[in-house]
């Protein structure tokens, strides 16, 4: 397909490509073919949606200036289409911005967060007045640098590091196609818009997102690519020779090219997007900071102030003649009215709603409260488990305990990054979701760890569900930046990551965690749970899900271990940490592990108790539940005796727990491959390693 | 493309799929459609190729039961096509696997590791004997679970978490093209082959190398995709609808699909490969587990033993008579002679080489080796520094470091991921890599930090290059599956990540690192330096790019920093830690900090000094190198006056430096969008701080 009109600059020479990137002005705007093409879009008659348009550009311009930083360039390039789409399309009440069978709408080329901003500010939302577009990018201000999830009820969701809010998107279609199958399309009905840039699509997660989407025939989901030709370091024919829309067909997306500054053409194909059988993404073709006189079409515009005199001629270009910050009453009235567009619309549904046979069930969903029931169905569980005393791995314990959980909480929509089989996070007569069959509640996400985590933060921030996933313990690097991002929102999303050390044998050092519970304890808002047994386990899956104000990681184990708890009423491992078997007499040891590891503290207790050494056993489930104890229990766990801590990992962090004059039997670098007795031999992970420190500590 | 005459299973129930995950054995072969497939396959006339590929194939079968563990499934059914691509166009020589020319063979998908060491053993490798088969996956064995980097001369780079491989392969071609522009077509001049399976495709991590492969033109770069249809939860249907092939079009790929049972196909298909002007990839339509009787073409061949009767029943339907771990005579000579096929190529390659003008530069460089003379200039740069005392970030620091470095070391190549100007990463003069000047030095990745991290491995790996990178600190965890695999393989790139905290600004808590200093540290073998000021930047660079042995990251500031250091000599950050100003008198206070903090730590100490308290400053750019120096050095730097951390970010792993009874000034969670100046003030990160915290330690 020719792109329209707009014939951007050949790839540059290094040198100007570094010009470019140390943000330079250009020399010379006469040689800057863009400006040709923008000269010819300013003088096509005026219309409705250009002073719309031009509105969220002066916002952008004035709000960056006055910040002194800020990405003006992406608001100024979109604002048309982005108008479009806020008036026509969105279902979306500035009333309220929490409605839940809203359209939802990611900007996921979050550093144009002002676009977001600006539209927020003109539509008439609470929390969004003049003096916020002003405090821009300033401490405490909800207008933040990027759009950051729980500054305005407005913002769907955290973005800004770059193709998270495209596969957030896709997981926001996803729970909406899986509400809508619960409860009905009365109540569920709605679309998922999203906003993204070049880099959004170069990133990784762009694949696996879109792929996920493909398969899984998101139609609702429509995606606006702001297709400007240029990034950070310049031209993006410097970097990439991608044909995109190609690559979406292969994922059997709907494909669509329009000028981006033609509001008619946009429409069109918005249209079209909300009659598709597919997801649709529409390349907008566009001139980044659209309106800057010699900075329009170049990396110039992307990621700071455009300065004074560029300011005020890119104003003057549009025919914008109002005072910074200030917009002329007839446009405003037209956003509010925009703004208030779906009101009627909202009201029929809450009439639906206050008539749905389903309206307490369906509220107390997205509300993210637990059924009644469930915690009694869990504490039954537990008390058989006290009975039974089950030799299981914890990934089969995890298995169990969500065989009570899932029937119990019909929100918990499992899966796995194709390893169902060996995470155990499958529940046995719970049925898959499908395209055929979005209701229901196993997702097969594919070898995607990124994409499912980005996306299950989606289905968390839209409400009703509450995701868990799986994939290797290992493979949370390739997740990392998802599970960061639902640490930082505070989302219920929880990982289940299983062969979480030497204990995995064969696989080797590329499958076996030894940096990776400290890399994930290192993260705020997380908590990461290492169970020891079938009963900590049962009590850290009680933990995670009760927790609705962030992620959690269940670190688990591919081997056998034995029961250590043989009692159930306190859920012990929600202090964090826990005197797992006192001494016999008064403290000369205390050995403190978590995991498969604490069998062998145990092992090594009774070994030294029958020699008279009186030794306690500490099991410490989730350090960040332990650190939010106060002082005086943790002092009286951890005890006053020598410490040994013992955990088949680094012992980066560890240091925390066991004071200066510790010992530590873990790792001292990467696994190796061989039957996992061997490793634990080889690298002197045992009771009697522990025995032995234990007797050398008491000299 | 029809799919040749392979009808695979449609997409199973949940139930089979489950039951398929577990690894349990179909109940029915009749009702797997790959087992008529298989017969006809079977039926086809005996060829050369057949009888070496089934040599494959009885030794994973038997070092897969032998070791009651590993993943049979894709070296039986790639046997064929790796058989073509082993015997008549690898270039390569049994004798000397490490012969510079060589092509590079990557398996990608690395579970099928036995794939890799059949081959290694059947064509005459020393180190690689039947007695090293029969210890698959045993301690100490060279033939470990997944190939390990560093076990074998001939495994190019370890593999196993998916996508990596394939990306590496990316980087070795790209370094071939590099190299054969500076050394020219008689030195350098081999090509680059992958098998990568549905795993590395379906990985995130694809999409950013092959559009590298693409855009760069890397047409030496072959993949045969073991297109088998399965994955471990199933048919690859249950989670993917990709057009693959469409999607390799799109980056400018050359496809292709055949039928990988068919050598002849094969071959043809691998022939066009090296006539492409363009990467390509072939879809070898395969059957996984082929020749076994009930589980080919199921999941339950991929990652376990097939089991003692369909292990038998596997050779029987490959007329496979010899005993287990033995191959026939003639079998066995064929191999060993396309081991040696290409004796005689590496013999009239040598002969170039002796009589190569750049002979020992090139040998020079393949090595590892700096060059002369590159100390010398480091040095006097050095004692400039010393004399100039620049306040500057220690990100423009870096860039005059490596104005330095990079032309007196011709192997660095520079890039980032779209951050050029923001990491100052690129020196003047040095040229651009583009598809029209392999030459250059300097590579425009694209937003892709995951495929320019992976690629950079490939690089080193391929040997020759010393790359370096540029993002932001943050965003280390986009790339960190990568960086853990150059720590695992001891591989010097060197990733330069500025905007190292919240001294970023106004971007926010999504682009503030909090605790990616701490998940970094916690990889073995991995350097984190945090350089003070732009004395000790010149001197981390110059340990990073002297370490042969091992990956660096420099974290680096936005914000200007003063000079603190004015002497030149030693390279202090050497030891990791050192007493940057030492106490006027006995010491009654340490602060110890690192990077953009040592500022305020020396400020504070000013304060303290004047009133009487003597305080000592400790600088800790580089915590693993701290951890190496003996005990009472440290013990002397560190000091027994009460101790405060001073660092803009978690206190995660601090404890190590100051013991139990400690202070830390620094972040307790994320970060905020505002000036940084605020931010330090609302955080609490100030010499005030500092200077209160040390009166509160001594009462």
């Amino acid at each position: 397909m020719p792109r329209p009109h707009v014939a951007f600059i050949a790839v540059p020479t290094p040198e100007r490509s570094f010009a470019l990137a140390s943000i330079a002005p250009l020399p010379d705007a006469s040689a800057n073919p863009a400006i040709a093409a923008q000269a010819e879009i300013l003088a096509r008659p005026m219309t409705e949606n250009r002073r719309m348009a031009d509105a969220i550009r002066a916002l952008a311009i004035d709000a960056v200036e006055k910040a002194k930083s800020g990405h003006p360039g992406m608001p100024m390039g979109m604002a048309d289409a982005a108008t479009v789409l806020f008036t026509k399309f969105l279902k979306h009440d500035a009333a309220d911005p929490r409605w839940a069978d809203r359209d939802r709408f990611v900007l996921s080329a979050g550093h144009g967060s002002m676009l977001l901003y600006a539209w927020l500010h003109l539509s008439g939302h609470a929390g969004m007045g003049i003096e916020d577009i002003k405090q821009f990018r300033q401490l405490h201000s909800v207008a933040a640098g990027h759009p950051e999830f729980g500054e305005h009820p407005a913002i769907e969701t955290t973005t800004g590091p770059l193709g998270q809010g495209l596969a957030n998107a896709v997981g926001m279609a996803l729970a909406e196609r899986h509400l809508a199958a619960r409860f009905g399309k009365s109540l569920v009905d709605h679309r998922t818009w999203v906003i993204a840039g070049d880099g959004c699509l170069m990133e990784g997660i762009s694949h696996e997102a879109a792929s996920i989407a493909g398969h899984f025939k998101l139609s609702k989901l429509t995606v606006l690519w702001d297709d400007n030709g240029i990034c950070i370091d310049g031209d993006v024919g410097l970097t990439s020779s991608d044909d995109v829309l190609k690559r979406f067909l292969s994922y059997g997306w709907a494909v669509k090219r329009v000028d981006g500054h033609d509001p008619v053409a946009v429409e069109k194909a918005l249209e079209a997007a909300t009659r598709s059988k597919k997801p649709t993404i529409i390349a907008c073709r566009t001139i980044i900071g659209f309106s800057a006189p010699s900075k329009a079409g170049t990396a110039g515009s992307h990621g700071s102030p455009l300065g004074g005199p560029e300011a005020a001629a890119a104003k003057e270009a549009l025919g914008w003649t109002a005072a910074p910050f200030e917009i002329p009453e007839d446009i405003k009235a037209s956003w509010e009215a925009a703004g208030r567009r779906c009101a009627g619309t909202r009201r029929s549904w809450l009439k639906r709603l206050a008539n749905h046979p389903q309206k307490a069930e369906f509220e107390r969903a997205m509300a993210g409260k637990l059924p009644e029931g469930w915690h009694e169905a869990a504490a039954a569980y537990r008390a058989k488990l006290a009975e039974d005393k089950p030799k299981i791995a914890s990934r089969v314990a995890s298995q169990r305990a969500l065989e009570v959980l899932v029937p119990a909480i019909p929100e918990m929509i499992g899966g796995s990054a194709d390893l169902t089989g060996s995470n155990n996070t499958n529940v046995k007569g719970i049925p898959v979701l499908t395209p055929e069959n979005y209701a229901g509640r196993y997702v097969h996400w594919g070898i995607r760890e990124h994409g499912m985590a980005a996306a299950m933060n989606g289905m968390a921030l839209h409400g009703g569900t509450i995701p868990y996933s799986g994939t290797f313990l290992v493979f949370a690097d390739y997740l990392r930046p998802s599970l960061r991002l639902a640490a930082l929102m505070r989302q219920r999303v929880i990982h289940v990551l299983t062969h979480d050390s030497i204990g995995l044998g064969e696989d080797g050092p590329t499958h076996q965690p030894v940096e990776t519970l400290a890399s994930l304890r290192a993260i705020p808002n997380l908590y990461v749970f290492r169970p020891a047994d079938a009963m900590e386990t049962a009590e850290c899956w009680e933990i995670a899900v009760a927790r609705a104000d962030g992620p959690a990681v269940l670190a688990l184990s591919r081997q056998n271990l034995p029961a250590l708890r043989a009692e159930a009423g306190e859920n012990k491992s929600a202090r964090g940490g826990y005197v797992l078997a006192e001494a016999s007499g008064p403290r000369r040891a205390t050995l403190i592990a978590t995991g498969s590891e604490v069998q062998l503290a145990i092992a090594a207790r009774e070994t030294l108790e029958a020699e008279g050494i009186p030794t306690a056993v500490v099991s410490l489930p989730c350090w960040e539940l332990f650190a939010l104890q106060d002082e005086s229990y943790r002092a009286a766990v951890l005890g006053d005796a020598p410490r040994i801590g013992i955990e088949a990992a680094l012992p980066f962090g560890w240091d925390r727990w066991l004071g200066s004059d510790a010992t530590f039997i873990g790792m001292a670098g990467f696994g190796a491959s061989a039957p996992a007795e061997d490793l634990y031999r080889h690298f002197g992970i045992t009771a009697d390693a522990a025995v032995a420190a234990v007797k050398r500590k008491l000299g």
